[in-house]
């Protein structure tokens, strides 16, 4: 089965608004197994409009439109769409109730200007809007099958999940294609392609994509089968094995953030957290702090951007600042304790450096950063040379923390 | 002039990466007055591109496409260029040298298969690629102008700054825009459309677009005119009229941030920063240092989760916690003034509020944060009942804190 999307309106032509009704029916189509053959965009106008409709019809067995179903002058999508079937609008009464029932639990009155959401070419099924006023629309179309969805992504996506997944499973589509994700952080791309590449030429039917950022290179690996079930066997097996020889640096299998797995693994061991930030100042309480119920093991912290709150809040001593430098080792790890210490915690997590642009020297360059974490009597430290300007430099720092807290948490770091 | 842009590549269909490049082309073109006409994204197949590119090269002046020039199989956009265009590929000596200098500047031979990158169009003009090994082109095609880019967007934005605006500008196409951006933050887009239409409709050769996020409303004022300088005069009129009508919401004409606004202000009164955060557990500290220099005027601040920190690290009283509970305007207060006082600080920042999904109840809903700034003996508080889930609670309560703070140094907030 084969695809194509036309999204229509001036504002994803002109670099205002991105794209991501185009991106999101890709990948739900993707995993459906419908190739999309082409994508395009046009303005709204009905000529345009009128043109990629009529190629698209001609060359996909499913056209999915975005865009240009309001009740205003602009929106001609219907009107295009009815044109090229050569089809009548007629009025839809099931449709028009619904819109005015819309209107009406906000206690409005329906505007004369909506009926036109209520005219449908003949022999469309309207797609219920959840959300808002334009229905979507599904038409067949000499053997193609059409469907109009409006341009706002929550509404289109709704319909997508609610109307157009079992409609294509219903006409043959299958996933046939499964997913797991493995993320990993602190080693490169380079390394983790020495170690898969040979690998994944034994295992069939696997696709394994890296997706690097920042913070990690997550695997994305697709397995394929005959079947969902096939495919999930496939994928599961991919994975196991990748995981495997990969370990250390695998910090989830799934979607989980590094954050969340630190807080998993406070919250079995009981043990509750403390922070201590200055090249960070914050990023990294608010990290951890972005999991729900993160209160029961975070405490809070100290942000340490000047050495005398180092000294006063913190307890690193004057001495350590005089003969290391505030960006050292010694200086992570007392702060790391100090937040333990302050906070009353288990554990407490250190960090300092140079974030940039400015305060960098030969021996200290911009980037270098040291993590520390202290929990009850173990400790460890680790130096970290970051590359990228100041705001990617303090998420690698955040994220190389909470890595080491990780590993220390497991006891795979630390010594006394 | 009209326009269309080809984007070329698998990974743009389904699903796997945002097509950032027609958005940006987009951007790129609308600046200069050129009107993109359709926009189609087509795999990495001879075939698909071929129809891409003729549909285009009928109905557009100028087309622009991007990726495939690589240098592997699946490369095929210069290709496919010669053949809709009737040429025959040739070797450039120049392009060649240029690929063979990338290698061995890196200290490596040139692989045999890179040859194909030097292989154009017969009439083709190479565009430098400073960062890639894989040239753009420049064609004539029938009265059209064709472009080819790489798919990288760094390399591709390059070859769009250096060589298609000025040789669109050499061709007519004029900068006949220009914009300008008010910043408005804690007013609803409702309340400025009530200030802008009816000025908005006193202004000539003026587009005004409301850009809402979490964050506020920037208005994006479009001046249009038959040069440049026209274009400049009507969007600094409107841009003037309306900053003088939205004052005092109003935090940056022009692309500034909060933080920097707020920045500038304590470099300008010779103040010091520190900040006390609950909810926002270092999301404050972490915006006010995504600004490089910060340290100038931010000295640290305390994450204080508990009532335990609060008391011990900020000095926040047990009674004024027992009697009005932590997330309250006395302790907002007490947070702001312990962080002035133990950072020993000209200003002190304090938010305490309920960022969910738990710990809300009927009084304290989900949301309810307080925000207070105290500067000198002066202080001020405000209470916030931001919608949204847990990051969207968190996001609004930064931003509230840092408007309250402006206007606090600006003196239109606080009391003593």
């Amino acid at each position: 089965m084969t695809a194509e999307i036309v999204t229509i309106g001036d504002e994803l032509l002109d670099g205002t608004v991105a794209n991501g009704n185009a991106e999101r029916l890709g990948a739900v189509l993707r995993s459906l197994g419908v190739r999309v053959v082409r994508a395009t965009t046009v303005p709204d106008e009905p000529a345009a409009i009128e043109g990629a409709l009529r190629a698209a019809l001609e060359s996909a067995d499913v056209v999915v439109t975005t865009g240009g179903l309001g009740a205003t002058a602009d929106d001609r999508t219907k009107q295009v769409a009815a044109r090229v079937l050569g089809r009548k609008l007629v009025l839809d009464e099931d449709v028009l109730a619904r819109v005015r029932a819309h209107f009406e639990s906000r206690g409005l009155v329906m505007p004369e200007v909506n009926v036109a959401q209520a005219m449908v070419p003949e022999g469309a099924r309207p797609i219920e809007n959840a959300s808002g006023t334009a229905p979507g629309l599904a038409l067949d179309a000499d053997g193609a099958l059409l469907f109009l969805f409006p341009g706002v992504p929550s509404e289109m996506e709704a319909m997508v999940s609610n109307y157009l997944v079992p409609f294509l499973e219903g006409r043959g589509a299958r996933r046939r294609i499964e997913e797991r994700t493995l993320r990993t952080t602190g080693v490169p791309e380079t390394a983790i392609a020495e170690i898969v590449v040979p690998l994944s030429r034994k295992l069939a039917r696997i696709d394994v994509q890296y997706l690097p950022s920042l913070l990690g290179v997550d695997l994305r690996i697709t397995g394929r089968g005959e079947s969902a079930a096939d495919a999930s066997k496939a994928a599961d097996r991919a994975s196991d094995m990748l995981a495997d020889a990969l370990a250390p640096f695998v910090y989830a299998r799934g979607r989980e953030s590094l954050e969340e797995i630190v807080g998993y693994l406070l919250t079995m061991n009981g043990k509750t957290l403390a922070v201590a930030e200055s090249c960070t100042a914050g990023a990294l309480g608010a990290r951890i702090t972005e999991v729900p119920g993160s209160s029961d093991y975070f405490r809070g912290g100290v942000v340490a951007y000047s050495d005398d709150l180092k000294r006063r809040l913190l307890g690193v001593r004057a001495g350590t600042l005089r003969k290391h430098g505030a960006v050292s080792a010694e200086v992570a790890l007392e702060m790391a304790k100090g937040a333990r210490d302050r906070g009353r915690t288990d554990c407490g997590i250190g960090i300092t450096g140079i974030a940039g642009p400015g305060g960098g020297s030969p021996e200290k360059p911009v980037g270098l950063v040291y993590v520390a974490v202290a929990c009850g009597r173990k400790a460890a430290v680790r130096e970290h040379r970051f590359p990228g300007a100041r705001s990617a430099v303090r998420e690698q720092a955040v994220q190389a923390a909470l890595e080491l807290t990780r590993r220390a948490l497991l006891g795979i770091e630390g010594e006394e």
